[in-house]
């Protein structure tokens, strides 16, 4: 039952290793058989479901470095250990806690000139206000572009209130996010640089629904914000925008908790298949566990943690070990800035296994079917993906390139050489949900979820079932000189 | 250019008044042809798309009885004025105030046995929880009819919180919201009545996204609500729902600051075109000013007081007054109890001018296509509904039974025997909106807002320019008699 690549190998070798497409290396029958086995069965599945049902329920918002983060990895090791895993263990990190204060709503209101409360957020990293709250004038920028182009006088924008205004498209791969993330992760020091009192921006995402989209900011240099910021939502962006049209000034006042609360423990929870000819070959598949604190993270990320467990789970439940380790992790702190990656990654580097991870992916781009299969490894490995894609063809998945990353919590690992690959989700309406309190888990198809449970069986049966090396090759020539370094 | 519905009257006299449908009224050449003509500038015409971004923007939110409604109603006597109405004036009344207190979120959390933030409001005129909040144990209640049939031990849910899961289901017609509504309007009654410390309910409307909704609870016999009363979103009554199905015992916290306030004026927002020939005989069309708290009221009623206005405007616009007087009432505190609409009745009672009162309407739900005409008239006025529904065809619009009321605002007015029509409107997603924080300016096409100003204008020039009595006659042998009163 295992991947005999030994005829993909000797196709591989009858052919230059130069440039140029490779061609397509050949699946054993045999491993056609079982994956198919594992992906019919996983589209009758309802375990990932059940298990974000589950997480999204008896956990519900689950913060990085609070107790229900916590109480996520308790979740996590009891499951785990339910459905027999292997090797189950939580891997501690160190990490510094952000919090947005007593609750989750916040008090913003149009002050002047036509008073009414807002609908808004406080972006991942923000300070408070002064106890009591600001009251400031607003200076609208239609895109974070005109911000960082503003050459106003250089008090032009002091003690006042920035507000950015830029929209995000939707797309099936979800693009126009990190364009328009940029007012989010940069819009503060273009601000507190210039003197600002706070930052407002329209909310990141598509949705026009009355939600305010959170997330994390970024802090260049360690440098951490001085100033409140959040977004409001676009309805109530809306309003801002209209009532500047009208050439009125306008001033809002705020009232906000929000605050880094020092260092706390957060983990990593880890379970293995352990494989039955390469134990030490780990092909890694991720989800991160902890969500947004204004939503369940049905979303983002619980149907990522639902499929790539209920995967595993089939792969076990077939009763035949893959020839390499399954490796499950579900990362903590991914939103706060993929703290648990970086951890997990550093980790590896301490213990010297970062080269026998072989491939690495996560699931982390909501619930809908996945429609491509996209790869970063070696051009030589190409040809493992293009025979492969045959095989998940049937659940409607096109053929992607080979560059693809293999996820956020991918990217320490890539950074240091693992090769990734990916099963990429339908995008269009993710950013109708993410990072609002309406990530929620009746936004959950089951039958599409059960779609990325069979694509995901499939494509870590045949990941983990191979001898082929996936990472890029120095030289082409050092193809030709046998088995490459693990 | 009037209707002269001599030939009607003609026609009608030639048939046996008795039983049954009558022949159906034709209308004249001319008042056809104008009525065309205001229909097609209607549906050009986005006039009532502006009024009601100017109220919801510059205004916002406006709860009865607070500031903001005041300030509505100057924007509506500025903005009557500025589009050339006549006689136009405030007629103020007294009313109780409820707030919900400091500001539309309210604390309210599941503390056992999964902590988590609920998306919750209080329902009109509910109570505070004691000062520091409440926690109690749910007891959960798949119906509102269970509920009303609990026979459970005389101390079952004293001190505890009873939670109402009913979902209403969504149709065009609106229909399945009186039914769901049970829960809000008496639910907190059934929940006293046995000792509970408050009640929760599942939000009525048909939304899944997480937003609760609103709206007033009903007071029989004058009393008050001791008790706290809130709606939770769908998603989180779904939390509710799994909770209790997995058979654990559920507590929630509740911390809310609702209350009466006293007495306060609001008012009724009159304007006129007054009738060239029987200026004593009202065509009276309306809308409410007020809305929720938690959402700009957009659907709710901004664009009804859009489009009555706008469609009024057309016809003074055309410059041919017509044989009746139109009279646009913007009614103050409808989301209440119908305050403004009893007040103007009243008022009416006291002048002695209900009976000239031909004939009303209001828009109040939403902004999406009028589909449907229907009528509320002495039968021997059917047949001039008939024939102008066959000028409204070209529309989309069928036409619908002589049984219906005019709206919400034209309840007491109905009451006191003044016949009524409507221009129903798609109701298909006006509960995905209505009275929550979703209502606002976005949600609304303009193409189907111009779509109503063209019925209304139509409907409201037929109406107006007719002298056709639409009251029901005491016998079928009185309609022979002459004319009958006003």
């Amino acid at each position: 039952m295992r991947l005999a690549l030994a005829a993909a190998a000797a196709a591989f070798l009858s052919i230059p290793v130069q440039t140029g497409p490779v061609q397509a290396a050949e699946l054993p029958e045999e491993a056609r058989v079982h994956a198919r086995a594992l992906a019919e069965a996983g589209l009758e599945s309802d375990l990932a479901y059940r298990l974000t049902e589950s997480l999204t329920t008896e956990i519900g918002p689950r913060l990085a470095g609070t107790p229900q983060e916590a109480r996520a990895r308790d979740w996590a090791v009891e499951m785990f250990n339910e459905l027999g895993f292997e090797n189950v263990r939580v891997e501690d990190f160190p990490m510094d806690l952000w919090t947005r204060g007593y609750s989750i709503f916040e008090e913003v209101a149009i002050t002047h000139p036509f008073p009414q409360e807002l609908y808004a957020t406080s972006l991942g990293g923000a300070a408070a206000t002064p106890e009591g709250g600001i009251e400031a004038e607003i200076v609208f920028f239609d895109s974070f572009d005109d911000l960082l182009e503003f050459d106003g006088a250089n008090d032009a924008l002091e003690g006042k209130l920035v507000f950015v205004n830029d929209r995000m498209t939707a797309a099936r791969t979800g693009e126009g996010y990190g364009w328009a993330n940029r007012k989010r992760t940069l819009g503060w020091i273009e601000a507190e640089n210039r003197g600002a009192a706070g930052l407002l921006i329209r909310s990141v995402g598509t949705s026009s629904h009355r939600f305010a989209h959170t997330g994390m900011m970024s802090f260049p240099a360690e440098r951490l914000p001085g100033i409140p910021a959040l977004a409001v939502s676009a309805p109530d962006a809306d309003q801002i925008e209209r009532i500047h049209a009208m050439g009125e000034t306008m001033r809002v006042a705020l009232r906000t908790h929000a605050g880094w609360r020092g260092e706390v423990t957060s983990g990593n929870v880890i379970a293995e298949i352990v494989g039955a000819e390469a134990p030490e070959e780990i092909v890694i598949i991720g989800a991160h566990l902890d969500s947004w604190d204004n939503g369940t993270g049905a979303l983002d990320d619980g149907a990522g943690v639902g499929i790539v467990t209920a995967a595993a789970r089939l792969i076990m439940d077939a009763g035949v070990r893959p020839r390499r380790t399954i490796r499950v992790v579900l990362f903590g702190a991914e939103e706060v800035g993929l703290v648990g990656a970086r951890a997990y990654a550093r980790a590896r580097m301490e213990d010297g296994t970062v080269d026998q991870h072989v491939i690495g992916s996560e699931s982390d781009f909501g619930a809908r079917n996945v429609w491509r299969l996209s790869s970063g490894v070696g051009e030589h490995a190409v040809g493992f993906f293009d025979a492969m894609h045959e095989e998940l063809e049937f659940l409607g998945i096109e053929r992607g390139g080979n560059s693809s990353g293999g996820g956020p919590d991918m990217i320490p690992l890539a950074a240091m050489g693992v090769p990734m690959a990916r099963l990429d989700q339908d995008g269009t309406d993710y950013f109708e949900f993410h990072h609002t309190p309406n990530d929620t888990f009746d936004k959950i198809v089951p039958e599409e979820m059960a779609q990325n449970v069979a694509a995901w069986a499939m494509f870590t049966w045949f990941l983990a079932d191979s001898d082929v090396d996936f990472r890029a090759r120095p030289e082409a020539g050092d193809a030709e000189e046998g088995e490459p370094a693990q």
